[in-house]
């Protein structure tokens, strides 16, 4: 490893972040003898992304529609629902618009928590960190030599034990891609209709599947009238835009009211409010659904070939990225470091998360391309 | 008056939007026959977005630099914000990011006041609507008689008597223009110093003025080190950006920490973060310099001539809006919905606004040339 200095810089910006990343335009500027050639830790698929381009360009800046976006108030929150609950044929009223997914859990778990929340570890830590001192976090692990995966029948007597106001489940989960089955996860509701709060954040369920047919399996439909859940959604992977902060929250009008009564009016931006009329589009999400299978296919390939490499262990995954613990005395920072300075490769250091113990890095696919690289740079680092 | 059916949509679609005007573009969307010339209910530097719009196409749409702001994760809330630490001397850790200043007045409200909050009507409506069941609302009420001036002494003295836990102060106040002399409100700030929380908007200060030189007087070097003082500011206005949702609010450190540990830790999009580079700028604040004051010049001139019309009474101003009273039998619903219909000339009917007795509505002044219809529209309406 050629350039100590530049791993020391690193690390201090990652202590700066809290519990996430550094943004790569913030490492970027920061520390530029850098040269990162792909963000491995960006969770995103990059073909959504040249397509959502290809709409902006076209109908944003060619026809000059910008400027208006830019200059003028975007609509308030219920407005902008409408496009997702014409899409998702939802009742008028029961979509939470939010810059961001993080914007939700923030509002949801300030103001419908209370008491016990059971948090499935690892997660995204926002779900513990944003408790409040009326929350109990009760934290339920996911056990390493089960591979990470949730035991459904476990889960549900621990829920039962526990008695927890809220429970939360990502699905699939991150950082490990684990995926519960759309049966499971309906079996799961039913048994616990009891809890208050269920939350479901499906942020990355474009990416997951059940079979070669890759359809979406969104629990929507099947919770449209459970009052006591809340699916949240981050836009920002799926479609690419994590810079437009686009996300949306289903949960029952009596609660969507209640948020807009304390604020979030206009919490949109011009050009996120054009992304989610494109989201409520037949010609854009025709077009999407063939980046999204295009994607998932090629994460597949991808995940073939990690799982050849020797001195590492791929975690199951239906998600587009992948758990990666590191064996024969590999470590995290090492590892990590290592690929970014010398590969120019961004990887997540999972030293942070709690609830895995051993030593794991998070690996995003990207384009075909990309993955290329993150391959061959993997294979080096971890091999020789 | 042509089209009652028109009148008839346009309060539907007013009603839904609460205690706000509804969009342009939700008018243009839900009322097309519609045709607006003028949104003279907008409150923002046309000049200003002119000036935006320059550097973005120069520096991100000619560049193609915009595409990565669009598809990565913006930076944090804390990085961003080191932009206006610098821009305003301040500290680092003084300043928390918003989307829109209205993000940080719910923020604010919620997490720092109990017990009373004084406001001064008329007002921004999210003043007292966001108060929580911990806050009791106590109405100061500006004076018709006094052109709806603050008094200096009886404010200070009601304050004294009512002892509340906040008070809020908007300079220029918004909807009547009223302007506190910077003397005035630092020896507001110093009598009241045992107020725990002086909250101070300032998303008008760029177009108050003292005299001819028309320096910017906002408050913020008095008060950087009362941590009692929380000083509001959206960027919608003055940079004519109303569509990146870019504000900022200035405060204590312990208060900012106090913020950022329960969210809000990406809640701007990239093009606001590109704004918020620029507002650090040498470069482009020397240019935005001439078209603020360009735009306060213009807005003298547009209300010396508002103030010829008979019918209607200016109240003093030195924001970017004039309240007008209308006299001699004109009603604000009859003279906006005028306006609007056969004029194509949007103005803001304040008949929802408490605290005003009378027929009023609120005109921002535009460019010279829509000064010039809202001018001849106005006439027309009052006077024929």
């Amino acid at each position: 490893m050629k350039n100590k200095e530049i791993i020391l810089k690193y690390q201090e910006l990652k202590n700066k972040s809290g519990s996430h990343s550094p943004s790569l335009a913030n490492i970027k500027e920061k520390i530029p003898e850098i040269n990162i050639k792909v963000d491995a830790c960006f969770l995103s698929n990059p073909y959504a992304t040249d397509l959502f381009l290809k709409y902006f360009k076209k109908e944003l800046i060619n026809t000059g529609e910008i400027n208006a976006l830019l200059e003028f108030y975007p609509s308030q929150n219920h407005i902008i629902a409408g496009y997702v609950e014409n899409q998702l044929e939802l009742d008028k009223g029961n979509v939470f618009i939010c810059n961001g997914a993080i914007e939700a859990i923030q509002a949801v778990i300030h103001r419908f928590t209370k008491g016990k929340i059971l948090v499935i570890i690892p997660t995204f830590s926002s779900y513990y960190e944003y408790a409040t001192p009326e929350n109990e976090v009760v934290y339920y692990k996911l056990k390493k030599d089960n591979n990470f995966k949730l035991d459904i029948e476990d889960y549900i007597k621990t829920v039962k034990e526990v008695k927890p106001n809220t429970i939360i489940l990502i699905n699939p989960n991150n950082p490990d891609g684990g995926y519960i089955k759309r049966n499971d996860l309906e079996r799961i509701i039913n048994e616990l209709d009891w809890v208050e709060n269920i939350i479901i954040d499906e942020s990355f369920i474009h990416f997951a599947y059940e079979n070669s047919e890759m359809r979406l399996q969104s629990i929507v439909p099947f919770v449209k009238d459970k009052n006591n859940v809340v699916v949240l959604k981050s836009m920002s992977k799926d479609f690419g835009i994590a810079g437009l902060r686009c996300g949306y929250a289903i949960m029952a009008k009596e609660r969507v009211t209640e948020l807009l009564k304390n604020g979030y009016l206009w919490n949109s931006n011009g050009i996120a409010e054009y992304f989610f009329k494109l989201y409520s589009r037949k010609d854009f999400l025709s077009e999407y659904e063939l980046v999204r299978r295009k994607y998932i296919t090629e994460s597949l390939f991808f995940i073939a070939e990690l799982n050849q490499i020797r001195n590492i262990k791929i975690y199951p995954t239906r998600a587009n990225f992948v758990l990666i613990e590191l064996l024969n005395g590999l470590t995290a920072d090492d590892v990590s470091a290592d690929l970014i300075c010398n590969h120019g490769v961004y990887v997540r250091n999972c030293n942070d998360k709690i609830g895995l113990e051993g030593e794991f890095i998070r690996v995003a696919a990207r384009s075909k391309e990309e993955n290329k690289l993150i391959l061959k740079a993997i294979k080096y680092v971890a091999t020789t």
